[in-house]
Parts: structure tokens; sequence; C-alpha cells
């Protein structure tokens, strides 16, 4: 009932001290969904009424918004406690994204030396990558323990770790990395045996902390993981990425993929959120960009502009001819694309890709072009138009252009991703936008082209 | 050493006996790899030289392929034992997807009771529903246990559940959901106390049978969950999806979102494994249906005939300003089907949402506008191009129409996937190529309707 109640309350009829004993009882995802309908300043306020572990566990989740305006809101020492009880990898974020200059400097002069000193390692690391979205906050035990000793540990850290399903056994001298332990073995194997041997025979799986988190989330799927540990040239452990963050990432990578592949800058903001500025600046890049490649239809038409003054009649096939290369582009863009994404496709693998497109191309190309001639005919067939006397050879002009247009789009659609590949770009750039621009310019030239061999001396 | 030849040395050079031996000592995920190069009947050889464990463990990754083929290649009653030995969730699978009628026959007739029961319930859940993905293999226990016992049967069940880390602690009498207790804190409990005292006081998260599997993905992700429950109308535990089992499906969504997204059919299958003409059955359908709506522009410029006479000028600026509709389209569809997907806007939100796109496309209109306004008086000032005597209203025809057109298409592609979800489609079927298609036939009446405005009683 409570809960109910303070979902519809406004902020001016609650109180802080009321809505945070509410909340105290949800869970931590609610509280954030029930935060982020109210002011920055009065969120402060409910997190100081808040028990300070469970504060922080606000802090945590990515689903907070205007994290950066809720810790300016509250008295600095109160701020700075709550960055201190913060997981490292959230407050590294804080850090990077949401914090600018003057703040960013007033917090960090308050910080303890252990946070200060986690801060800067985290975040020497590039963004996106594994090391900049790892916690620190693990379990390693060296590996002559036994396994009830393991496990007597894991009880006393528990309350301080992110996870504790993954156990790292690292060498008692150097440090390195030997085995990864699944808390689930651990509790079925032998008390007095030594930790490692609940471990897999295999070698564990892990990443460097430049990995990109794309890679991560990979390998997370492909191993059915909890965590994956994240070491340094020596072995020696550094962190872990866990399942959760990685599903973060991977839903923050698939927005930024669908926005990029609408042809635009990925927004780095939910919607509602974003200012009126920052969105009209993500989006008329790329669409002035794409305004500025089209203008080049109009030199082509211009070239080709004293065809279309004696047959007016092959203006009217000029959106559909230019739209089908488009599409076709456009489909299979996103096949390769994802194709790509999913390590189905290595970027060696175009030939094959372009083997394959091309009798894909012709024969989409064959469909759409029978559809195209037919059109012509009938419209001239039931009196709807009238081409002139020499409408069979416009139906064929549309039928052939089709053709020739579907299997380039379907094959400049396919290598363009692997072309940005190439270049360095993610391959989530070759977006509809952008490969239906490359084809409309050629796409004008080759109807032109099919139309003058095909029309010389008869329209043209 | 070993692993690396085995993966060079064709299928005739390698016995399966070996390359089971070679693979027993690898990574289950990288078994999968190796077999996916070879044939399907010499992969069933491999799989019965393994252990029947690991044999099974194989046939339940997704990313094998071939799975039936495999199954059909081996002695009835070996391939039995194995699909009785999987788990129940991904028998189903080869069951719903893989099998088609004759074998399906012949399995389940062999199949012993126990398999056959709980594939039958398994199978009766809608497709993509958290009941089709669930396992039934998972951790109960009545509430009027302690900490130890419960830690107790853990141990001895952990061998065959699919997960332990999260315990269902359940009504002893009627069976019904009481509370989740997660495994760390069950071991940090004290051994004496109810198994209860180790779970959080909030109600258990949990989902019904036909809960879609992308909202059990959204609940995994937002609660940071390891298993979420799933439930019947009695609050009994049916089974359990687990976060490995989300993370692939939702890879499999996002797979489908961008397939839709370039504006063709989900493939359902890798790139490299689909057949010649599946391919170009899941791509002609939209294709040609793209194509029979981009007819309707032929008839709206049949309908402007007139015009394009007295004035061919006007069809130099046709692609240029039809794309720039469909581009401003398609990034806002885009963004208004991910923020959907995300729940950052619910289908009730398309007025805010109008409410933002029309100055956003009024502001992107006004921007394109100014850049063709510019072009021509650019062209014809630098004598690139000489647009007659008229050449200043034509290029304000031509920057009024870009204004008009990017406004139009801002509001329709943001439109249209509400529209879509409306009509109970998913909202992703709202693809660029469609977009640009409604755009392209309503954006060239603009134009002509723009251009007889500011034209007439000069060029018209």
């Amino acid at each position: 009932m409570n809960a109910a109640i303070t979902e519809i309350l406004p902020a001016e009829a609650v109180s802080a001290p009321v809505l945070a004993a509410d909340l105290a009882r949800r869970h931590v995802a609610d509280i954030v969904v029930s935060l982020n309908e109210y002011e920055a300043a009065f969120v402060a306020a409910v997190l100081l009424e808040l028990p300070r572990a469970l504060a922080a566990d606000v802090l945590d989740q990515p689903e907070l918004s205007r994290m950066a305006a809720i810790l300016k809101a509250m008295p600095l020492d109160r701020a700075v406690g709550l960055i201190e009880e913060m997981s490292a990898d959230r407050a590294a974020d804080l850090f990077r994204y949401d914090l600018s200059e003057p703040e960013r400097h007033r917090f960090v002069a308050k910080l303890d030396a252990a946070t200060k000193a986690e801060l800067v390692c985290l975040l020497a690391y590039p963004e996106h990558s594994a090391g900049a979205i790892m916690t620190t906050e693990f379990v390693s035990v060296p590996d002559d323990w036994t396994v009830a000793r393991t496990l007597e540990h894991v009880r006393t850290v528990e309350r301080s770790r992110e996870t504790v399903y993954a156990i790292y056994v690292v060498d008692p001298e150097i440090g390195t990395l030997r085995q990864a332990v699944s808390l689930r073995r651990l509790i079925a194997a032998e008390p007095g045996a030594p930790v490692g041997s609940a471990a897999a025979r295999r070698e564990p799986v892990s990443v460097s902390p430049l990995t990109d988190r794309e890679e991560v989330a990979r390998l997370i799927a492909k191993y059915n993981l909890l965590a994956v540990p994240v070491v340094d040239e020596k072995q020696c452990v550094l962190g872990i990425v866990t399942v959760d963050d990685v599903i973060d990432a991977m839903i923050a990578e698939t927005t930024e993929d669908v926005h990029k592949l609408g042809g635009m800058e990925a927004l780095g903001l939910p919607y509602r959120e974003i200012g009126f500025f920052s969105m009209i600046h993500k989006r008329a890049g790329w669409l002035s960009v794409l305004l500025l490649g089209e203008m080049l239809t109009a030199s082509v038409l211009q070239h080709y502009e004293g065809a279309l003054e004696k047959a007016i009649v092959l203006t009217l096939f000029i959106p559909l001819i230019m739209s089908s290369g488009g599409n076709s582009g456009s489909q299979a863009t996103s096949l390769i694309i994802r194709a790509l994404a999913l390590r189905e496709l290595a970027p060696g693998d175009w030939w094959r890709v372009a083997l394959r497109e091309l009798p894909t191309g012709v024969t989409l190309g064959a469909i759409l072009g029978a559809i195209g001639f037919v059109r012509v005919v009938l419209w001239q067939k039931l009196g709807f138009y009238d081409y002139g006397e020499h409408w069979l050879l416009v139906a064929a002009t549309v039928g052939a252009a089709l053709l020739g247009i579907v299997t380039f789009g379907s094959l400049t659609g396919s290598m363009l991703p692997f072309v940005m590949t190439r270049l360095g770009f993610d391959p989530a750039s070759a977006s509809a936008p952008f490969v239906a621009t490359l084809v409309d310019v050629s796409g004008l030239a080759i109807y032109f082209s099919i139309a003058s061999l095909i029309l010389s001396g008869t329209l043209l």
C-alpha cells in the first residue's frame, strides 16, 4: 500500500524522511525508479535519510539519472562519504562522464587516499574497456589454502564483494592467476582438499584491461560465466567484470548500434533526458553530411538533363528505382553488421560474402525487375497511363534498371561494413541512410546508362 | 599444442576417438566451435566417444549448429539417451525448431516417461515465452529447513542443477513461493537459523510462464539477478530462467531487431548457414512490398507531370529532397524504437514525443533547408549551373521543401513505432526502408505543392 502511495505523491506532498522510510523496504532497482521522478535536491535529501550502505547502493545503479546533480546537492562531506562507499567502477563513471571540472576537483580533494588511488587506476583505462568497467572488489585466495579455509574467507568478506560466485586462486608468491573456482563447486568439494581441487582443469578465461567491453560480453556469453578476471601482462588479477555489468554494457552497445543504424550519433542519454540542443547536435551532423552526399544526385541528373528533356517519362521512375537500390543495400548492410558483431563472419570473409551477395542480388533484382516491368505493362494495357509508342522499351528499361541497381545495392551494402571495419570505424556506422545515399548516386547513373542503351534511337 | 593441431586437421585426417580425447580437455564452448567445422555424421561419432555428461553438455550449447542432423546420424537409442540427459529447455528447442515430423515421432516414442512429461509441459508454452526458455532443474526447499540443512541439500544436488546460486524457499504444505535466497547470503548466514532468515525481506521477483523473454531479460537486468523463478497462478514454482539463457535471448532479440530495422524478415539462422532460397525468401518479401509502395511515387509524379514539363529544373532536386525526408524519418524511428524497447517511453507517451519531435524536426529542417538554399545560390553564382532567371525562387523552393519534408519525416518516423505497437506489431518492424517509403510518397507531394505555391506565375 505504502509503495503505491509514494509513487503517486508529488514531491511537495511527501517529506524526505517519510519517503526514505518507505523506500528502505523496497528493492534498490525500484528505489531508483521512484527517485528518478523527483528533483535532484529532493533525491539528495532522501538519500541522506537512507542507511549509508543502501544510499551507496542506489548510487551504484546505472539507471539512476542525474547522479552528479544529486551529489552536488548534498553537503560536501556527506557526498564524499557516499562516493567512498560506492563501487569503484561506478565512482569512476561519475568522474569520467558526469562531473565537470570545478566539481571534480572539489570532490577529489576530499576523498580518502585509498579511493583516490583506485580511481586513478580505473580512470587510466580507455572508455568501454574491461579496465574501465571492472570492479576491484573480488575474492582471491592463495593456492595453498584448503576448501574449508577458502569458504571461511568467503563468509567473512561476502558483504564487501561485488560477487563471491567466482573465486580466483593465485600463486601465493607472485600473485599470478592460477585457477578460477566457482562457489558451487567449492561448497560441493571435500573441505580438507586444496582449493585448486575444486577448479576446472582448464586454464581460466581472462581478459586484458584494454579488451573492449563487447569482447568481454562475447566471452561471458560464450563460456556462460558469472564474471571474468581482468589480468595484467604478468597474469596478476587487477579486477573482475561481472555478468550484470556486461548486461548493462550489452544494452548500451545495442542502443548505440541502433542509433548509428538509424543514421545518427549515439545519443548517450535516455530520449526523455537529453536536452534539445544536444539532440539537434547529434542528429543534424549526419543529416547534413548525407544531404551534401545526396547533392551529387543533382549533379548526376544535370548531366543527363538532355535525356530527361527528351524522355520525361523516365523521371517518373527515378524515386522507385533509387529507393529499391537503397532498400536492398540497407538489408545487406544490416545482415553483415550483425554477423560481424556476432563473429559469424570475420573481417577477412569479405570475398565469401561478395560471392554470396552477387547471386542473391541478381535474384532479388530479377524479382523486383519483373514486378517493375509488369507494372509498366499493366498501366499501359489497362489505360492508367500512356507511356507512348515505345512503352515496351520503357518497361524493359525499368526492369533492367531494377535488376542492375538491386544487384549493385546488395553488393555495396554488404561490402560497406567490411570497408568501415578496415578503416577502423565501427561497422554499424554503415547505416541504412548512408548506404542509401551511396547507392542513390550510382543508381541514377546506372538507370540513365541503361536507358540510353535501350532507348537510344527511339526516345533518346 | 594438441588443441591447435585438431583445429587445422580436416575430418579425413583425424579419427573420432582421437579428436574426442583431445576435445575432452577443453571448455565446452570451445568444443562447440571445433565441432561446428565438421560434418554432422563425424560430429555424431565424436560425441559418442565423449563421456555422456559432456556430450549432453555439448548438445546443450545453443551455439552448436545442426543438432538435429547430428542426433539423426546416431543409433536411435544413443541419441535418445543423450536427449534424456540434455537440459529440458534445450531438448524442447530441438523438438520445437529442429526436428520435423517423422523424426520427432521416432525420438518421442523411445523417450522415458519423465522426459516426455517434461517436454510436453515446456512445449505447451508459446515460443519466446519464459515457459519455453525456463529450466526445471533448480533448487527449492521448504521454509522450515535450517540454513545448514539447505546447504547440505545444495551440496548433494549441485551436479544436477543448472544453477544453485538462487534457492527458492517454498511453503512446505502447498508449495507456493515464499522467498528467494542467494547462495552467498546462505553461506554467510548462521547455520542453525531458518533458511528464510538469509532471504531479503522483499517479495521475490517472479514471472509467469507466458511472460515474453524480452521482459524477463529486462527484469534480470534491472534487479541484477542470476535467475528469475517462473510461477503459475497459484505462485508455485514451475522452473527458473537463468542469466545465461537471458543473455542468449538478448543476443537473439538484438539480431532480430537489427534485421527488421534493415527492412527484412529476421533470418533466424547465422548468415553462413542459411540456404540460398531461404535467404531470398526472407529478403524478397519486404523488398517487393516496399517496391509496390514506392510505385505510388510514380503516380504522384504522373500527377505533377505538367509542372515537370514546364520546370524540368525541379526534377534535379527530387532525389535530394526525398532522401532527406527518409533520413530524418529513419533517425526518429530508430530513436523511438530503442526508447520503447528500453521502456524509457511507454506506448502512451506518443503525444510527448510528437510535442518534442515537432520543434526538433523544424530545427533540423531549417538547417537542411539553409544548406539546400545555399547550394542552389552558390551553383548559380559560381556558374556551375544556370537555374534560369528565377533561380532565387528555385532556391527558395528547395529550401522550403527541405524544411517541410524533414519536419514531416521526423514526425512520421517518430509516430510509426507507436502505430506499430498499437496495431500489435513489433515496433522494430517500422524499419528505415519502410519509413523512407512512406515519407517518399508524401514528400513528393509536399515538394510539388510548395513549388506550385512559390513558382506559380513564373516557372509554373
